[in-house]
């Protein structure tokens, strides 16, 4: 099958052919609607049989495999219409998704659970058996006490999260573990836009990063969100549920890391992290967030202080991941500052706590003005019609429009639109938005030369720049030579581009009942009820 | 020396001189063969003088040293006639390369080496002392026997695997270890393309990103990859050799780390990775790796189950570091996949797993739309010859062909090419085939937005198209105004592309003979006894 | 306030309006002098109010928000008269900028100090009650002695670094802790140029990437750097000050991080970091950095040999962050490099060593070759006046010139430049000096492809080349058809452009008495005294 590869092309005269078709048929990159498929002409040249990507066949670059849909479920929220899950949101949406799925039979009492599962599954025994649900010292050293008031005498089994009958298990959400642990669970559910307690509901079933895209390629992103507001073991991971564990900065981690949530990097690059690396495995984890606990703070001991479970309690103003601007020192938010300086008072003085937050003030303040100096030269090229391709050469946005993507009624997208427009969001979502967490973290590294710093918004102003700066000439000579420019065709069409959600946008598509809900705070620029424009 | 530095260059005539001479030989950035070299001119700009580069002289931004080849010894397999290595390699394949180097004279029994490197080299004997091999009472603790039998009485010294001789003294290979350990050794050689097995023999000898760079920049990949398949004490360092070591995931880290191996970073980033770096200081690694000893597998749990040393015997359809497309989930594979569900049902219902594989290959089917997308676009610019440099214009590749690098025959490189063939290379080799990794290790920041990910594919795409774009737009441009675009010399010679072994590629230079061996899994494209083109 | 972005753009009657106001005024992304300005604009695209970016409203996209200067203080050094820094510098030079600051009033004893701070910063004081300041049983087992060379018998107290009047508290330098520690002080005092020594008097003061920029930016490296210098906390941290602590990577990690200063990357991923990680939480810290006491060195095991507080000491030859090149294995530098043979010999066969050194030299040198491949195309488009822009299209760099930022007398940096010189200088200070640092750290990956590595350098080649070829392809088309190329005004000015000091350089504003100092190494291309070109 691959003795094509072994020979150069020159030598390979079937494989000519191939590349002859493939120059008739798609020189511009775009296949023909009428003719042979990339896969097909792939397949002359590489040899190899075109067939789906789901048999099983192993194909060579992937060159002639074509795309078949994956098993999805219904999305649900306002574009469940054309939302879909892969399966897996089971484990994640339980409450919406689960359905009991186990090959065994019977009803069984915890100590058979138990029984069972050491064999079966032994760690999640041992992890339970370590845990203040399964260990009996544990609790009574906890002083845990029932509904009643009185002390709790026995454990909390498995049947207690997950039902007695094998075929009608269940996997438990925040709710079920809001039946013993209220207070955590209140406030786990008071946070606002931007919070954990939304982070699924409305982060993912209303926002366009998710619903924009194939299902496939958001999982992850549908998964971490999920975790953070629907279950409490994405912290307190199972089976030892542990408050210890979620004091950890690597609790936090799994999901605040990377280049547009690096809050984690943002700690550990600062000396604060740099102690825990040194001195965690050292620390002991089981003492309360409290002053005179800990030698160096991690993220719960300031954004959970005394325990509380709305981290939003504790933070900043809420910026959007930092990409709007504000002085966080300005005399209206005294009383937020203030409470910044307090904690941080538990090491410092209030003088070094409020020079460094008006260190931040400061820089953010210095990134936006850099930032919208490349807003002014990429909507300038928007203006002056020379983007490439204006937005009617891309595909439509997942509203159903053709709309430039960094003005207000446009989708920012890093993808299906212009290089211009990819690299302005970069810059105020992955940069700008990251300058404010570096210096919030006293990451000296990411304030000046990494993730979301001073050199990387001076890199990628340049870029902006050099981007606009070849547009407007190109235009400029077509405009001397008298040649019209029409964006490639590449840029609207595709094998990816064409399962583009945009594509198949209606009118009256979208659940307007559901911008009606008052219980959750709806993302600002939500575009419910607006008319599709392509159809 | 430096004292041109202090001033601006308006102020100094003569570099004004320098100036002029440098727009007279090399405005093209080419020096031309009869006049000046570069480092000629650049030292009139910068009044320092030209020099070789192993002289010891500290030249200024290195602009007026000349290169020197360094010291090389001869390589081996189907391309040694050219292919050369450092002289550091006798380290990494002592077979082939070790030659005594003792300056010590003498033959020496076990407890004289350990009484004078004790003095020497104390942390190695104190190593070799904490060891199963020096410490007797490891030893019976571990029930060692020999080939009689028998429990072993005595340590095994420096002198079973070093020699007694200080003048003949000889680095082990797998083949010293083997004598004692011929189940692991057995186990560890018996992998197929893409294992450690062959990792050196196969994957450097015979590989395109080894043998057609100068040895000097690619000592660090013959490195690793011959510690992989020659040594055992890449993953049990010396002088402990310890089980216990190789179990943790620092121990693969080393080598599998990166934009191109970035198995241990999809590992960290999962739930399992946060897991293990909170609490790996706190786990028994003495544990074997099997169910109920781990909280949470690292690596050695999954891809070396009871301790077997052929991890691809517990890895997934091998596919090209996941640079060809291949459905896991597909009927055909169900044995594979039914052993991966096995081992997640350590902990995790079978249902789960099999979820989460399936999503697996969801994402990496989806993952490859946007590599064809991307591909179309490329080859479409190909056929229509307007690649800036077409293939003829770039050097010649290893092979000595003028081949376009992404169609069969041609040499897929990072190096000498255009941008647009190097843009494809990173799509399909360092994101592509890490979609696939990120998924595999249920890393949702790398199947997301980090390394591998769907948004960095996104970003991949739009740069492919951005540049494909501007070169169909320069060619429609030039063939308006009739101007004929050559792509510029310095595309094809430069003081590195000069040094490229294409260029020196005679015709019956490759030892066919080789790839008659049965012993090793040949590339799938090696081109061995291909006529060298440009000769 | 954000109604706007909840509808689609061409729903908004008056969004229309001001993007018709936005085209006349900066359809080149460049806002007249005497028009409306970008956030004028913006404010009516977005339907919000043009307001100043202190007040503590929150801007959608930061938008319509207006530079404000921050409170700065006046620097010092030899560009005083236009440096500032912020107050929170106080912190990091309390020499020079140290104001009492407390708004308590008394004088204490440290019984008093040690009572009040218990309640109010407990982990301070316990911090001290474990170290061999605060703790007599430590102290007595150090055999910590006096000036009088008895043994000691009190604790150093609070007042001994902060004094005893609450009004005049001071913060310590070095100098304070010179008073008892003056071995390590002198040797931390005797490093030369690029040493910790002189890090923020003359890397900072002296320096174009600081003084180059608003203080804003760049605080966090001001921070850095002067903790380097001025301050012994910044390894040994507060209120510990433990040697322990300074002897493990994470001490240096802080500052040696990332693209230019990577150094710990490059240990953290060499053999030895790999060990570290694995074996650090069981390591005894406690050791001297003694042959025979750790497993695997960290960095100062190597750089600060037998506790030798000036690292340079052991280092290599300085190559100013390895931009410069020189072969340390040249019969020169014998003496240096059997040093370092001697170090790793505590471990390693001194052949080894030297294999691995001579293998650094060839990297490196290699390296060098495309640096200079790179730098002939950049200064060849700089020669036909193709780059865009030319320098006198840049604001004038910090000196006050416009020079080309990569010849003698410009000033090399990463902003307010043409691509073309940002690429360059991206590959001889990110990549090219990393690469010596991965060798000589033996960090494979990072020889290769890494950060600083083969193929990031191949990478860059290839962009640079890109660029180049495209500058050369447009001057060709404009040539032929008469159309004059202008380099787009945004290049020169933009809101941050114009903050740039370059702008208010005066003649005789710089202080050259400063470069009279022998007591410090002067950076060798400082312009001092050079006359102002734009006035």
């Amino acid at each position: 099958m691959l003795d094509i590869l072994k020979k150069p092309l020159s030598r390979i005269a079937f494989a000519i052919t191939g590349i002859s078709l493939l120059a008739c048929t798609m020189g511009n990159g775009i296949a023909k609607a009428e003719g042979p498929t990339f896969q097909d002409v792939a397949s002359q040249v590489f040899g190899q049989a075109v067939g789906p990507d789901n048999d099983g066949t192993l194909y060579v670059f992937g060159l002639t495999a074509k795309y078949t849909q994956p098993k999805y479920v219904d999305g649900r929220g306002p574009y469940k219409s054309f939302l879909k899950f892969l399966p897996s949101i089971r484990w994640y949406d339980p409450e919406h998704y689960w359905t009991p799925g186990s090959q065994n039979e019977g009803v069984f009492k915890n100590e058979e659970c138990v029984l069972c599962h050491t064999v079966q599954t032994p760690t999640i025994v041992k992890d339970w058996k370590k845990s203040a649900h399964g260990n009996l010292e544990i609790r009574r050293g906890l002083g845990v006490k029932g509904k009643d008031g009185k002390p709790v005498e026995g454990t909390v089994g498995c049947d207690v999260c997950h039902g007695n009958d094998h075929q009608k298990l269940f996997m438990p959400t925040y709710k079920n573990c809001g039946e013993c642990h209220p207070k955590e669970t209140a406030e786990h559910r008071s946070g606002g836009l931007g919070s954990h307690t939304h982070a699924f509901t409305v982060n993912v079933l209303e926002f366009s990063w998710h619903v924009g895209k194939p299902a496939e390629e958001v999982a992850g992103c549908a998964e971490c969100h999920a975790i953070a507001e629907n279950r409490c073991d994405g912290c307190h991971t199972r089976h030892v549920f542990s408050p210890a564990e979620a004091r950890k900065p690597t609790a936090c981690r799994f999901c605040h890391m990377g280049i547009d949530h690096d809050e984690w990097a943002m700690y550990n690059t600062s000396i604060h992290g740099c102690l825990y690396e040194a001195e965690s495995a050292t620390m002991d984890w089981s003492k309360p967030s409290k002053k005179g606990n800990y030698r160096v703070p991690a993220c719960a001991y300031c954004h959970m202080q005394d325990g509380n479970h709305n981290p939003q309690q504790f933070g900043t103003i809420y910026s959007d991941m930092g990409m709007f601007q504000v002085d966080r020192g300005a005399p209206k938010h005294k009383a937020k500052r203030d409470a910044w300086i307090k904690k941080c008072q538990d090491c410092h003085s209030p003088r070094f706590a409020a020079d460094k937050l008006a260190e931040m003030d400061a820089g953010v303040n210095l990134s936006f003005t850099k930032w919208r100096e490349a807003a002014a030269v990429i909507v300038g090229c928007f203006l002056d019609g020379v983007v490439d391709p204006m937005p009617e050469g891309s595909p439509p946005d997942w509203y159903g429009h053709y709309t430039f993507s960094l003005l207000p009624g446009g989708d920012p997208r890093f993808y299906a639109t212009s290089n211009l427009e990819r690299l302005g969001l970069e810059m105020i979502c992955y940069l700008t938005g990251n300058v404010y967490k570096a210096y919030a973290h006293m990451s000296m590294y990411n304030q000046t030369y990494g993730n979301g710093s001073a050199f990387e918004q001076d890199r990628k102003l340049i870029e902006i720049k050099t981007e606009a700066a070849k547009l407007r000439r190109f235009a400029a000579i077509e405009k001397k030579i008298g040649l019209e420019h029409k964006s490639e065709a590449f840029w609207q069409h595709g094998e990816y581009l064409d399962l583009l959600p945009g594509w198949i946008r209606k009118p009256g598509d979208v659940d307007v009942e559901w911008f009606k809900r008052t219980d959750i705070p709806h993302r600002a620029n939500a575009d419910a009820g607006v008319e599709v424009h392509h159809h």
